[in-house]
Parts: C-alpha cells; sequence; structure tokens
C-alpha cells in the first residue's frame, strides 16, 4: 500500500524503561497508527524471539547482560484495534558477536529511536492461524 | 546526490516469493529508478554473498532452514537500463545466532517491506572491472 | 523531539576513507545538524566499540580483513557545538558469521549512504559524566 509521509521522530528512550513497551505507548498517546520504526543504543538481558514453522510459535531466546543495541528495525501497524509494533533487533556483546531476533522485552540502557509515521489507509494484522498476525499480501 | 521524496510504500510480500526478484519487479512494474528499501521478516533457505577482493567474486554462502529476517536493507538504482536492488540482509535462527551478506535468493516466508522512492537525477551503476557495479564517487 | 524532513542524500562514499570521518565531515560541509544515516557495502579492517556499563568506556573490537557492511545505522545531532555522527554497524566475514558494535573506524571499500537530514530544534549530546554524550530523555 501506498503511504504519505506525516510526523517525524527522533528522541532518547529513558533509561530504565522496556524498549517495546516504550514504542507501543507512544504510538498510543501520539496517536500513531502506521509508522517505521529504527533505533540503535544498548539494552539489558534481551529476549528475543525465533519463529519456528514447525511449530507454529516463537521459541524465546534469553541474553544476559547488556549488549550493543546494533538494529531495531521494524513497523508500527494495527492489531486488534490499537497501534502494535513489530520490530527486530541485532545485538552484540563485549567479543563483538552478534546475537538476534523478533524483539520480546529489553531493558533500555540507551535507545536512540527514530519514527517515521505515515499516513494512509490503516494497515491491519489478521491472525492467519498460526500465532502469527500478518496484513494481507500485495501482490505485483 | 541529493534527491527530493517520492512515493512511500509499506506491504507485505507473497509467501512463496523470492525476495530479491520481488524487489526487482516491483520497482519495475512501479517505475521506481531509485530508493531505499528496508524490511523485516523470515526467509526459508536464504543464500547470501561476501565479496572477496582477493578472488574479484561474490563466494556464496548457503544456509539451510527458516531464519528470522533481522534486517534488510538497501536501495534501488539503476543497472544496465533497468531498477536493481543492491540489498544485505542479516538473518537470525533458532537460536539467536545471526549470519548475513549480500542478498543473492531467499523465500519469503514473511517479508515486510518498506520502500522510500526518491526522485532526482538516475544513479547510474557502471561496470568498475571487477565484478562489481558501481555508481560514481561523491567528494566532499 | 518532532521535526521536519530536510535534503535527502544516496551517495557512494569514494574508496579509501574512513567511514566514520567521511560522515562527520559530509555533515560539516553539507551543515547538517540533525539526520539519520543509513548505508550497506563493504570495510577493511573495521574496528567497532561495546559500551560497557562496569568500566564506563568503550572496549575496541579489532577485525582484520574486509567485511561486507551489512548494515550501517544512526544519526548526526550537535556534541559540542558540531554536527556528530553516531553509528552502529553489523559486519559479515567471508563465512557469513556477523560481528558489530559502535563504528569506531573502517576503511571505505564501498559504501553506498543514504542520509536523511532533519530539520527542528538542535539536539545535542550533553556530557553524562559516564564517557557518553547523550540527548535528554523524552518521557511520554
Amino acid at each position: 500500500m501506498e503511504f504519505k509521509p506525516g510526523r517525524v521522530f527522533l528522541l532518547r528512550v529513558p533509561e530504565g524503561e522496556d524498549l517495546l513497551e516504550f514504542v507501543n505507548r507512544f504510538a498510543e498517546r501520539k496517536k500513531i497508527e502506521t509508522a517505521i520504526v529504527k533505533g540503535i543504543g544498548s539494552l539489558r538481558n534481551p529476549v528475543v524471539g525465533y519463529y519456528s514453522e514447525e511449530i507454529k510459535a516463537y521459541k524465546r531466546i534469553e541474553l544476559f547482560g547488556t549488549f550493543e543495541l546494533l538494529t531495531l528495525l521494524g513497523n508500527i501497524s494495527i492489531k486488534d484495534g490499537q497501534p502494535f509494533a513489530h520490530l527486530h533487533a541485532t545485538l552484540g556483546n563485549a567479543n563483538g558477536d552478534v546475537f538476534g531476533g523478533h524483539l520480546i522485552t529489553g531493558e533500555v540502557f540507551v535507545a536512540e529511536l527514530y519514527i517515521q509515521e505515515l499516513l494512509g489507509e490503516a494497515l491491519i494484522r489478521k491472525d492467519r492461524g498460526n500465532n502469527l498476525h500478518l496484513w494481507d499480501e500485495e501482490r505485483v
């Protein structure tokens, strides 16, 4: 679907916040329905998910300690009538090794966040019967 | 080079598509000459490349199974008179380990794609004699 | 903070440049105060940092050889009255293994850079007494 650019936010998330909860709350408070989200920073004890096609569910991957948040990338759209952030993260440890997945939780040490709102028809996540809520496919 | 923002697309790629082929076809159908491309999702059996300066060619890295697509990042510009997507991918497995490279192939399980068209002079990839097609350098 | 979109640049960094120095010089020459920076490419002998909360300093992680630059992601804001780039990088080797951190140095083999200027109030990095210069937090 095609969108028009809306508001642009660049901000630092307060230390101690849960990153995903913050993005969802920010979207709700600012009445953001659709957006692109990006960020860098540092997260404590992040938990990420890997979606298994076999078991049709997310496997939790728990990481311990403080990790560089190398990329936070994702979007905001509508799920169950509310703005909903879908974010993936890559995380680096003290040796430079990188881990990542679908962001579940992570306490912010530092997070510099860029949110580009998009204006247009609502993009809606629908239950696909496999524990995934996805937009309609777009064919070209 | 400097550009003006053009159309903005946010969409889900149909399951089963090859991600790179889809982006190239999307660009062709929508007559996109220049763009920034980003995305997240999940890919089956991705193949990525590592360009070796020694052998002046890409080495293929084949990954088996379904991987979280943690970042898809790249651009569309003109090569041989056609829109051409140059995309890099990072991919996470069930343990949260991350792999990546220059995207060669990968079957979409889920892909949420953001494409920001840019308007301006054509940005053209030229053969540099080392199996790389690159834009002119910009000095400042 | 909320911003308006400014100029948009998409360009190839000249081979041999230090990537971080180039971004800082580009910002200075183009009088960019605030921006989002993204890129892909290939870097020689990159050095990245991991910020340790324990020692309140960056640990240096030196990588040898040429790595695919899978993601360059970050921003430009003001530090000590000058535009200052804060960039994180993920880097892939010939086996597809991925490393990353806060970008310190790295010689460009290829770098395709996208810079989106943002217009608004200056976003200023302030010394937080832990070897980090951070923007004020934004609460919602």
